[in-house]
């Protein structure tokens, strides 16, 4: 099993505004899909949708201002049955987001895309509570021939 | 063991010109930090140093236009015993470039930082090769309170 995990710090922010963003449609739709939709509430499946597909989490865990964690349970083969979890917490003036995605069976370039993509959505995270506007697709930046 | 992981492309380049940005002097400190010196030969080491802080990378392997390998030798505790890895090839209009920087004896919060720091300059890589100007330390995105 290998893991992604990141860790940014969002600059004049709270553990509140940072769960609302990674806990409500509106929120997510903000900064990672423009195309959300689906129950954000545990138990209940987030639909994200991408140009060249999508992945459905089913919420797992939510502790307001602290911990949401997802399971895959629809999308490519790789990301089936894996786990997304978020950690929040406050360190001076940022608030600090540890982000993991555990659980990949095997380290395929598909992860390699998937570690670097994710830390471009982390930014966009970041600048969607820092600026108000982040850069969900479609307006993410491309990093490579993959999207 | 854990390892952070990436993949980038890099648009109407080619392995040769990816490979010299990391295996020269002059390309490392267009994208990674300003200030680099040292020895950039098999068995040399390359000296990296950013405001907090440097790392001392001796060079293991350079296959032209196809890997790099480097171990560190001096630098963050957390750091030292690590291999960093850099595999190149051509797919279409994109040079893809697969990085792992690997044998982490922990999945600590400072290597979350990394993975995350690695990507934005893996994309100060990219924006050297594609459009002649990168974003070495000191004026690299900074993604959170720590630098």
């Amino acid at each position: 099993m290998v893991d992604i995990l990141h860790r940014i710090g969002v600059e004049n922010s709270s553990p509140d505004k940072v769960y609302d963003a990674l806990t409500t449609l509106d929120g997510l739709s903000g900064w990672w899909a423009s195309d959300t939709k689906g129950s954000a509430e545990v138990g209940g499946v987030i639909e994200f949708r991408f140009a060249p597909g999508g992945f459905d989490m089913e919420v797992l865990e939510l502790q307001p201002a602290e911990r949401v964690v997802w399971r895959v349970v629809d999308g490519p083969a790789e990301w089936v049955g894996t786990t997304v979890n978020w950690e929040i917490k406050q360190e001076d003036d940022f608030t600090i987001v540890l982000f993991g995605h555990v659980g990949w069976k095997e380290p395929c370039e598909f992860m390699h895309h998937c570690s670097t993509k994710w830390a471009i959505f982390l930014m966009s995270l970041k600048a969607l509570l820092e600026t108000g506007t982040g850069n969900p697709e479609p307006r993410d930046v491309q990093i490579s021939n993959w999207h």
